[in-house]
């Protein structure tokens, strides 16, 4: 069984064609500066790297040359299209209509429609991805995947905002969380790590890249999570603020003669750890400058870790234990200072890392960075978010 | 040695006189509806208490009839104004320009002018207060007692929000924290109950009443707290949201047709534990109509408790380890359900309670509620703000 992984935004179209049965990748690509001069396909197999500069002026198009590429005579991986059993596409939001994986109908396409006012920046690109794709495969059987679904456990104590009923009835105003099949498929590799039944776990992934979040994850199922109505919650992220005073907007508004929108945009992306070590986003930028003695790299990174440490602390008490501490994606699996400075000072919960263990190449694989002494153990987990996909489109099929 | 304790709001001004040798409160009153008609003035000794209802037009003439209260032949409680040793200010903000009580200059005051933005809600009547006691006490000394200086020993890295760092500095744009001055006396009489050297502690006090906010006080000092620019960020409260994804106003100012200025102050008055059950901001109605079955009022309480436990988690955290929890404030002081709510499944730190010692009634003593087999003490302490606010003038005399 083939299928097709598919992740559109706004201006790129991600894809990513697995075995199923060995959950390999067949190949992986991508369309980038769609509707935009200079549009171009990348398109890498086991054979190599394959570059296309084709004019792409909708997603429909770009869809077209995907498959095109997928079936080409020489750098092609299948022999038609129809060895696509499936096509599975990550959706930013699931706006709490969709608890798992659904697949598409007419339906279920109208209510992504009606949620894409929750997710501006992401939701209209996954449906242009969809509409594409159903135009060029009208046959092929397609999942949506969400990003939200995974976090569709939280009880409403963690998932309400202490605001007027009816405005969360009416506007579905909630915390939400995203990085869903992140979280999904690193907490359930721990529990086969663990060696024991999944509802005896007590489980903290720790999803930290350009955008980071924190779940608790109390036998296999998502209690709590960083992120909140957006992607904006939480932690300290490369540009975002994460967490803050509410009422900072209204002063920020009055002093930079801010709208709302202003405001909203400036802590999506002036803020975060970029913005307070004015040095740059990017984790490596960051450490390297830290360790030169750049004083706001370093309060960027204590800013960043304390938080961390703030939600762990937090989602402890939530689950009232913890039995593994989860890192995962960017920085999460390559940036040992950071693991570093989270681990340390948290022997209050058992949590102990082996320093060499911790300061391991990122290679693919699962690494045990426990120490010595932990009542916790502490992994190191590569992400796989279109495995996850994939998972999920076959199980809908079956 | 006589001193007298000033709160002053914008529409009231209460007051207490301390005779400082037994720490006994001589009599405490309040000015209520100033500059509205209808004003009224209550003071209560230990003989009774006396209403004068009289025209007060603003805060100047107030003081004065708070000064002839005092003195008066019949209800008064000294000869003459001289005997008032000293008066202490309760002041909402120092703007990070104080880390501690001061005595006031006009420089003092010129500084608390410069920061009235700050606290647009209570700045302008607190120095209104502190200008109408000068008026009417020229020749006495006065100190000022800022609800934010405990919080001033916050490291970096607790204090700041990740956003621009100009922002930052420019505009002073970081976590203050209030309710210092009953975090520091809760946190002083655990100390001095728990027998230890302060440096040696590591206490967690949960401030909860009409506001609520919760403070990590490590080694007799604040570590973090969980109230930031303003007092609408952390935990739920009577009718403040609390911490909540900034990006939420952006939605809501689209959906309601909201300025921001609207958006903060919906979020300071129509949200909190109110909005949530639509019964009341009054814990002793929502705990009564939770037991009645109403489940939003029960929803109400389980998020005020899970924000309290997520804090405690945090700070958990942040301390690397827990000597004692204290509960004060109205809530804190009186609502045994909710403290309750807070301490169960929380054996992972180690926090258990008695419910028998739970159930008890505030006496206005402090009560120490551990449970058998817990390892971190659990107390019960009655704040006083007014006794730090007259301790700490008294001590800028000396």
């Amino acid at each position: 069984m083939k299928i097709l992984v598919v992740n559109a935004g706004s201006s790129s179209l991600k894809y990513q064609l697995f075995d199923m049965d060995t959950e390999k990748v067949i190949v992986k690509g991508g369309c980038e500066r769609i509707g935009i001069r200079g549009s171009k396909l990348t398109h890498k197999t086991e054979k190599g790297e394959t570059e296309l500069e084709q004019d792409m002026p909708n997603h429909k198009v770009a869809m077209q040359l995907v498959l095109q590429a997928l079936v080409h005579p020489e750098y092609g991986v299948i022999g038609s299209m129809s060895e696509i059993d499936a096509v599975g596409h990550r959706v930013l939001h699931s706006g709490g209509d969709f608890d798992r994986s659904v697949l598409l109908t007419d339906e279920v396409l109208a209510i992504c429609k009606k949620n894409a006012e929750l997710g501006p920046l992401h939701m209209p690109a996954n449906i242009l991805g969809i509409e594409a794709c159903r135009e060029v495969m009208p046959d092929t059987p397609m999942a949506l995947v969400f990003d939200t679904a995974f976090h569709a456990t939280m009880p409403p104590h963690a998932y309400m905002y202490a605001i007027d009923y009816d405005d969360y009835k009416n506007y579905k105003i909630r915390r939400y969380g995203f990085h869903g099949t992140s979280h999904k498929y690193v907490s359930q590799e721990a529990i086969k790590y663990l060696g024991k039944p999944a509802n005896e776990t007590k489980i903290i992934t720790c999803h930290l890249g350009g955008g980071s979040s924190v779940s608790a994850v109390l036998g296999g199922k998502c209690a709590d999570t960083s992120m909140g109505f957006t992607p904006l919650a939480g932690v300290p992220m490369g540009t975002r603020s994460g967490d803050i005073d509410p009422a900072v907007l209204e002063y920020l508004a009055a002093k930079k003669n801010y709208s709302v929108l202003d405001c909203v945009n400036y802590l999506n992306k002036q803020c975060g750890v970029a913005g307070v070590s004015g040095v740059s986003s990017d984790f490596r930028d960051l450490t390297k400058a830290a360790a030169e003695g750049n004083e706001r790299a370093q309060l960027a990174l204590d800013m960043f870790a304390y938080g961390v440490k703030k939600y762990i602390g937090a989602y402890v008490a939530a689950m009232n234990g913890l039995d593994c501490l989860v890192f995962t994606a960017g920085i999460g699996e390559n940036t040992w200072q950071v693991r570093k400075m989270i681990c340390e000072n948290m022997d209050v919960f058992g949590i102990r890392i082996d320093e060499k263990k911790n300061g391991m190449k990122n290679d693919g694989a699962l690494h045990d960075i426990t120490g010595e002494g932990s009542k916790v153990r502490v992994l190191v987990i590569p992400t796989n978010e279109e495995l996850v996909i994939a998972r999920e489109t076959k199980e809908l099929l079956v």
